[in-house]
C-alpha cells in the first residue's frame, strides 16, 4: 500500500492495517480473510484508496472491484459448495469501502440471518467443518488476482 | 414479469410477487422498495429470473444488474444525502437473486449496525425526516432504468 500514501486517513483501520489476515493485493485492492470463528469462510475485498462508497469509484474500477469480488465468490463456491454466498458493502463503523463475501452454510451459527444477527445456535469448531482446510481455501483465494 | 414464465419457481415469493413497491422494471430486473418504517429509503433490485447467485448470471447480466444498483444508490446520494448506502445480496431465507440499496442515516433505528441487527433506538415518523417525500423520491429512483 505504500503507493498510495496521499490516499490514506489517519485513524482509518482499513488505511493504516490489512483488516485481517492478507491473502493477496495489488495496487488497486486486496483481498483479507476475517478471523470470524463462526463463519470461517469470510473474505473481504477492500478498495486501497479511502473512499467511502462503492458509486465513489469512476465506473472502471466499480467494475474492478467486482470482478474480483465475483472471483473469490466463485472460488468459495468451487471448493466450499456453500448453502449460499452472501456479499455486501455496508461500512457504516469503517467507512472505506470494503466488500463482504461470506460463505454461508447451514449448519452455521446465525443461518439463516445475516452475519450481524445475534447468533441462532452454538456451533463449535465451524472451521473443521469446511470440506477443506482453512490454508488451502486461502491459497485458492490468492489466485483470483492473477488470473 | 409474464415473459418468463418458464424461470418462475413455485413458492418462491419474488417469482410469484413483486416483493415490495413495484418501482419501475424491464425484462431482466425490476426495482421495489421495501416497507420498512425504520428504514423509509430502502429499495430492492430484483433479477427476474429465478437464481440464487450474483454469479450464476453470465458477466454481462451481473455488469448490467450492477449497474442498476450503482444508479440506485447515485439517485439515494443525490436526493438523501444519507450517512451511508447500505449495498448487500444475502438471499439467505428468499434464495432469488436481490440486491438490497438502504439509504442509512446515524439517526436511524439500527445505526450504525447492519438493519439486520436488533434495533439500537426507537425513531417515529423516520419516513418524514427524509429530504424528500416518499412518492418524490420513488420518482426519481423509477427514471433509473430511463436513462
Amino acid at each position: 500500500m505504500g503507493q498510495r500514501d496521499s490516499t490514506r486517513v489517519a485513524g482509518c483501520e482499513l488505511c493504516e492495517r490489512d483488516g485481517g489476515l492478507l491473502i493477496a493485493s495489488t495496487d488497486k485492492l486486496r483481498i483479507i480473510r476475517a478471523d470470524d470463528a463462526d463463519h470461517p469462510a469470510f473474505y473481504r475485498v477492500i478498495w486501497t484508496d479511502h473512499v467511502a462508497e462503492w458509486t465513489d469509484l469512476v465506473p472502471a474500477d466499480r467494475s474492478l472491484l467486482m470482478q474480483t469480488v465475483a472471483k473469490v465468490e466463485t472460488v468459495l463456491r468451487e471448493q466450499l459448495h456453500p448453502t449460499k454466498v452472501n456479499l455486501a458493502s455496508l461500512g457504516n463503523v469503517v467507512p472505506h469501502l470494503h466488500w463482504h463475501v461470506i460463505a454461508r452454510f447451514d449448519w452455521d451459527a446465525r443461518w439463516p440471518a445475516p452475519v450481524w444477527a445475534p447468533r441462532a445456535r452454538e456451533v463449535s469448531h465451524a472451521e473443521q467443518r469446511l470440506s477443506l482446510p482453512l490454508p488451502e481455501l486461502d491459497q485458492a483465494v490468492a489466485q483470483v488476482l492473477k488470473r
